[in-house]
C-alpha cells in the first residue's frame, strides 16, 4: 500500500494512493485517527484494507501532497552513510553521524523547495526515509524491521555554507526537506537494502547507487538510535545520501531557483520538486498551537 | 516572577513560586492555557498579576517540579560558547555550535538525573536557558531580548563517549537534561550577560564563570537561529557551559550514581539533582499522544 498525506480543497486528509486515484481515509477514519501518524500509533493499518475494494474518491491531480508525516516527533538524519559519500567528505568515524531536522523544515511532493537567500551552496541529497510504526527503546537489530511502518523518498536539502560538523543550521531551513510522495508500507519491501536510488537535477542524473551500499543498515540504525532515545510511531529516520552531491563536484553544482530536483527509489516512489527563491525578507508563518 | 511547572497529587499544573509557597495558575487559568507554554503563546503573563495578591495555594515541598517547559517544540543547544570551554575543546569555528535536544530527554528540579548504563563518561554542564515568549523569524539582535519570556538554569548532562562532533547521541538520553527550578521572567533580568553561573558536584564547585563570558550573546543567538528556523513560544535555547567540565580535567571527573549536581545562576535560581543508575534494561515509557 502507498499512503499519502495531502490537502484537498484546503482540508488536510490522508489516503491510499492507487493507480487510478486516491481512496480518502481521512473521510472514513479521521474521527478516530486524525492523521497518518495517529493511524500508525494505533497500529491500525489493517483497518484500511476493507476500503481498498470501494474504489477511489479523488483524482490524484486534485490533491496537494503534504510531507508523508507532517509533524514527526523526531526526525533523525544520518550523514555519511554511503561508502562514496564518506570518501567525498573524508569521513572515517565508525559511529553513525546523526543530526536532527525540525518538522517545520519539510515540504511535500510537487511543492516548492525554497533556496535560502543566505546561501550560495544549496545542495541536493537523495535519501531513503524510514517511518517508524511500533515505537520502542532498546530495540534489537534483529527485531528492528518489525518496527518499520514503511519507506519513502527524502530530498534532504543541505545549506552547505551553514552546515558545519554539527549540521543543525544547514538542515533546518523552511521547506528544504522534501518528503514523499507517499509511504510504501513495509510489507511490500522485504529487503530495504536492495533498492536502486537515484537523484536527478534538471533531468541529469547526479546520484546513482543502491541502498545495499549503506554503511549502517536500517536495522542497525534503529538499534543504535533507540539505545539513547525512544522511537515513536511516525518518527522518521533519513538514512543518508549516496555520493555525487554538488559540494564535492568540480566545479561545484548547487540548486538554484527554477531547477527541478527528483529522487527515485526503486519500488518506493519518485519525488519531484522545483526550487524557488525565498521571498525577501524570508518569512515563515508558524502554525497556531 | 518565578513560574514553575509541577505535579501535585499526580496532576500537572503550573504556578508562581513565592517565598511562602506556590500560587496555582493551572487551577485558575488552566481552562484557557493548558500549560506554561500555552500561557506564553497567548502572551498572557499580564493575566497572572491579579492572582499575586491572593496568597499561596501549596507548600513548595508538596510539589514535584517538572521541566520548566515540558514539551518545547524546539530545544536548541549551543556548544562551545564560553572562552574557557573553547580553549578546553580547542574549538575555533566562529559560527555558533548548535545541536538539538528532544523534549523527552528532560527532567525537573529535584528529580533524578539518569546516568546511562552505556556510558563511562557522563559529564555535567551548567548553562543559562533562554525561554522564548513571542515567536518569530529573522529576528534582529536589537529586538531579540523582547522575544525572551524568561530565563532558567539547565544542567545539560553530556554522554561524552557518544557525543562526537555532531552531539546528537550524546545529548538525548532520557532524564539527562535538568531544567529548572523555574523560569524567572525577563522583566527581572535587565542584562542576561551579567550573571554569575556556578556548578557544584557533591558540594565542590566545578564550574564558575559569568554569563558575560559568552562568545555568542543571547541576542545574537536568537538572530542567528531565527534566520534558519522559526522560534516559537516555549522554545528553549541553552546557551553553553563555562570551562571546568569533567572530560577535560586531569584526572577526568564524571558523574556517578549517588552524586548531587547543582547549577546556580545569580538572580535566576538554584537547580539540584541526584544522579541515579539507569535500570537494566533501561526503559522509557513514552507519553501517550
Amino acid at each position: 500500500m502507498k499512503l499519502a498525506s495531502y490537502l484537498l480543497q484546503g482540508q488536510r486528509s490522508y489516503g491510499v494512493v492507487m493507480p487510478e486515484g486516491i481512496i480518502d481515509l481521512g473521510r472514513r477514519l479521521g474521527s478516530r485517527y486524525a492523521d497518518l501518524k495517529a493511524l500508525l500509533a494505533a497500529d491500525a493499518l489493517d483497518e484500511v484494507k476493507p476500503f481498498l475494494k470501494f474504489g477511489v474518491d479523488h483524482d490524484i491531480h486534485r490533491v496537494t501532497y503534504l510531507p508523508v508525516i507532517e509533524s514527526p516527533e523526531k526526525i533523525l538524519c544520518v550523514g555519511m552513510n554511503y561508502a562514496d559519500k564518506r570518501k567525498e567528505f573524508d569521513q572515517h568515524n565508525p559511529a553513525p553521524t546523526l543530526f536532527v531536522r525540525f518538522a517545520d523544515s519539510q515540504t511535500g511532493h510537487n511543492s516548492p523547495v525554497i533556496k535560502p537567500q543566505h546561501s550560495c551552496e544549496f545542495d541536493y541529497e537523495g535519501e531513503l526515509a524510514v517511518i517508524i510504526g511500533k515505537g520502542g527503546v532498546n530495540i534489537a537489530a534483529a527485531d528492528a524491521l518489525s518496527h518499520v511502518a514503511g519507506y519513502s523518498c527524502y530530498m534532504d536539502g543541505s545549506v552547505r555554507d551553514w552546515q558545519h560538523t554539527w549540521f543543525t543550521a544547514g538542515k533546518n531551513w523552511p521547506q528544504t526537506g522534501a518528503f514523499g510522495p507517499w509511504m510504501t508500507t513495509a510489507d511490500e519491501i522485504s529487503d530495504p537494502h536492495n533498492l536502486a536510488i537515484r537523484t536527478w537535477l534538471n533531468g541529469r542524473m547526479v546520484q546513482e547507487d543502491n541502498t545495499s551500499s549503506m554503511i549502517h543498515k536500517v536495522a542497525d540504525l534503529i538499534e543504535y538510535i533507540s539505545t539513547f532515545t525512544s522511537l515513536n510511531a511516525g518518527d522518521v529516520i533519513i538514512t543518508g545520501s549516496p555520493g555525487g552531491v554538488g559540494k564535492k563536484r568540480t566545479p561545484p553544482l548547487f540548486m538554484k531557483p527554477g531547477d527541478r530536483i527528483e529522487v527515485e527509489i526503486e519500488r518506493i516512489g519518485h519525488l519531484s520538486n522545483v526550487i524557488v527563491e525565498a521571498r525577501a525578507p524570508q518569512t515563515i508563518h508558524a502554525a497556531a498551537h
